[in-house]
C-alpha cells in the first residue's frame, strides 16, 4: 500500500475533468461542442506543420539543450525586437514544455517552501495547484470592477495586510484567464514598479498575447529585465497539444532555472521546437484565426446576455467569456455537468477559477468556430427556456 | 531584482551541460561523437513516424485527457499482458511527458516535504535533483559488488540506521543507469516485500526494459499492485525527443496523480502519444536496434579495459559502460571536458551519478552506432597514448 501525500491534495482542474467526460461522450457518438478548454479550433499553422513533416523525414527527433534549440531562442529574441522594440539576449530565453513547465520552473527557481505568492481571483486554477503542491502560500487577491479586473499596488498592499504576510512573489496575467482582462501599460508598469520597490519577484503571464481585441499587448520586458516572462505557442499559435512555450528570465535566474530544467524536463519536445520556429513566421494565417475569435467574441458579447448570462468581466483579450449564471443555479459545477449531459455543450464551472464566488459563474471558451458558437448558444437557449 | 530560491541550488545535470557544449562544437563544424547522453542513434520506428505523419495531415494536435489517450492506455495494458502475463486496468495507467514527468508526479503524489527517499549511488542524477527541489531528504545507498550493484533489504536497513531516518520511499531501477545492473526477479521481489512490510512506497524505474543483454526484465507489477512503475518510450523505442512515457499506479494513487498532472502538465504531447501507440507494435525494427546495442556492448566490454578503463559494474542492461578512469585522472569532470575539447568525444563525468566516488568514473553511452564506437575508442586510444 503506498501512502498519498498531503501536498497532492490539490483541487482537480475541473476543465480537464470536463474535457475527459466530453471525450468519453464524443467517443460514444454524442455531438459534443466543447467550450470547456482553452484550445483553438484551428490547427497549428501550415508552415509549422510543414516544418514538422520535414523534420520527421530527416533523421532522429532527439533531446535538445535543456534551454532549447538555439535557432528558436534567437527567433524569440527577434520577436521581442519586432513587436515590442525590446532587446533580449537569447541567453535569457528558455524554451519550455508548454507554459505549464514555465510556471513550475519559475516557482521552483524563485520561491522556497512557505513563501507567499499573490495571484488574482478569479484566475487560472493551475497557478493555485502548482503553488500549493510546491509548498507555497497562495495569497488570492480579488479582482473586480473596482480594481479594473487586474492586480494593482493597492490591492496587493491590502492583500498583504489582510493575510498578514510579506509577499515573495506576484503573478499577473494579461490578457487574463478567465476574465479576459487586458491590463494597460500604465497598470502593468505600476505593478512592476511596486514589486521592484518591495523586492518582490514578478512573474508576468503573457500566454494570451496576440489575442487582444481592445487595448494592446504589453510585455513586462518593456519596463526592465527584472520580471520573469512566461509565454506559449498554445493559444495565438494554435499549438496546444504540441506542449511548447518559453520564458524570458532575469540574467541571474537563467542558470539556476537551466539546472532545474535539465533534471525536471531534460528538454522540450524537439519536433514541437522545430514547428515553433516556423510558427513564428506564420503571420497571416494566425491573424485570420484571431479575426475569427474576434467575430465569435462580438457574437457572444450580445448573445450571452440575451440568454440570461451577463458577462462578469470585460472580455477584451484571450478567448473566454466569464458569465454570471446565478439566475439559473447556485452550483455552477452541477449546472455544467447537466449542460454537458443534457445538451452536449461543455463549459467550465467557475469553481476552477474562483473558490469564493465561482459557484455562480461559468467560463465559456470561444476559441472554436463560429458554427460551434451558434449551435452551442442555440442549444443553451432552448435548454434554458 | 528577483531572488533565487535555495531549493533551486541543485547540481547541474552534467550530461546535459556536456550535450550543450557538444552541440556548440558540432555547430561550429567539429566532428563530435557523443557518448554523453543516453540517447539512441536510431530514430523512432518507421511505424511511429508514419503515424505521426498521418496525424499531422488530419486535423488539430490538441490537449488529450490528462492521463493520456485511451487507446494508448489500453495498448499499454496489453503490453503487460503480453510480456509479463500481468493484468493491469488501463485506469491505473497514466501517459506522461517522458519519465521525467513520471518521477516528478510520483514524488509529489507519494511524498511530503521532509520525507526520506532512498536511491542507489551511483544512480540517475535527476532523481537527486528532483527529490531535493521538492524538499525531500535523499538517502543515498551505496551499491557495489557486495550488494550485486543493486538495492537490497539489508542495504536499505543499514542506510536507515546510518542516516537515522525511517524511509518513506525507495526508488529502484533495473536495468540501472549508469551501472547497467539488471536486478534479478528474486532481488526485486525481496525489495518489494521489504517495502510492503515496512509501509514504504516503492517506485520501480523500468525505463530501460527491453534493453537487457544478460538476465531478464522483471516488472514489479509481477509481485502485486503496490508499487509505482515508471517507464518510457525514450530508450528501447528510440523516442527521446518526443518526451513520452508512462506510469502504472496503485489504484488509490491514480486520482491524486491525475489532479496534479492536470495542473502541472495538462497532458503529454498528443503527436507523441499517437506515435507511441504505433511504436508499441514496431517489434522487429526495435529488436534490430537492440541487437546493435548488444554488439556495441560486446565490443566495449573488451575494448575499454584494453584502453586502461576497466568496467566498474556489470553492464548487463541499458546502454552504458561505467568505467574507472583513476589511472588517468582524479577529476573525471576535467577529464571529460578535455576529451571533448581535444578529440571531440563526449562522455559524462561520474560526478553526475556519484557525488562520492564519481570523480574517478566516466559513463559512456553505447546507444549510438558501431562506427561511432570504433571511432571514439580509436580517438581515445591515440589520445591516452
Amino acid at each position: 500500500m503506498v501512502s498519498i501525500s498531503r501536498r497532492s491534495e490539490v483541487e482537480p482542474f475541473h476543465a480537464m475533468d470536463v474535457l475527459a467526460e466530453a471525450t468519453r461522450r464524443r467517443q460514444a457518438g454524442a455531438p459534443v461542442i466543447s467550450m470547456a478548454v482553452g484550445q483553438p479550433g484551428h490547427p497549428a499553422p501550415q508552415v509549422a506543420l510543414e516544418a514538422a513533416r520535414d523534420a520527421l523525414a530527416h533523421g532522429r527527433i532527439g533531446y535538445t539543450d535543456a534551454l532549447g534549440l538555439v535557432e528558436l531562442r534567437q527567433k524569440l529574441a527577434g520577436y521581442y525586437k519586432d513587436r515590442h522594440g525590446v532587446s533580449v539576449d537569447p541567453a535569457r530565453i528558455a524554451v519550455t514544455t508548454g507554459s505549464s513547465a514555465g510556471f513550475n520552473l519559475a516557482f521552483l527557481t524563485l520561491f522556497d517552501a512557505g513563501d507567499a505568492v499573490a495571484i488574482a481571483r478569479p484566475g487560472y486554477p493551475a497557478y493555485r495547484a502548482i503553488l500549493s503542491a510546491l509548498g507555497l502560500k497562495v495569497v488570492e487577491v480579488p479582482v473586480n470592477a473596482g480594481t479594473g479586473f487586474t492586480l494593482t499596488p493597492e490591492s496587493l498592499e491590502a492583500a498583504q495586510s489582510q493575510a498578514g504576510v510579506r509577499l515573495k512573489g506576484v503573478l499577473i496575467a494579461s490578457p487574463a484567464n478567465p476574465t479576459g482582462t487586458v491590463t494597460s501599460r500604465e497598470q502593468l508598469k505600476a505593478v512592476y514598479d511596486y514589486c521592484k520597490g518591495q523586492g518582490i519577484s514578478l512573474i508576468s503571464d503573457e500566454i494570451y498575447h496576440g489575442l487582444t481585441y481592445a487595448g494592446e499587448d504589453t510585455t513586462a520586458l518593456e519596463f526592465g529585465d527584472d520580471a520573469v516572462i512566461i509565454n506559449s505557442f498554445s493559444k495565438y499559435y494554435c499549438m496546444t497539444g504540441w506542449r511548447i512555450g518559453w520564458m524570458v528570465l532575469p540574467e541571474e535566474a537563467a542558470r539556476p532555472m537551466e539546472c532545474l530544467a535539465q533534471s525536471l524536463y531534460i528538454s522540450a519536445p524537439e519536433l514541437s521546437q522545430v514547428a515553433a520556429i516556423a510558427a513564428l513566421g506564420a503571420g497571416e494565417e494566425l491573424e485570420h484565426y484571431k479575426a475569427s475569435c474576434a467575430a465569435n467574441r462580438e457574437f457572444l458579447l450580445k448573445r450571452l446576455p440575451q440568454l440570461g448570462m451577463p458577462l462578469l468581466s470585460p472580455m477584451d483579450g484571450a478567448f473566454y467569456a466569464y458569465v454570471d449564471v446565478s439566475r439559473f443555479t447556485n452550483d455552477s459545477m452541477a449546472f455544467a455537468k447537466r449542460m454537458l449531459a443534457e445538451i452536449n455543450v461543455a463549459a467550465t464551472p467557475g469553481m476552477d477559477f474562483d473558490p469564493v464566488d465561482g459557484h455562480l459563474a461559468l467560463r465559456m471558451s470561444y476559441a472554436g468556430t463560429m458554427t460551434e458558437m451558434f449551435e452551442a448558444t442555440d442549444r443553451i437557449g432552448r435548454w434554458l427556456a
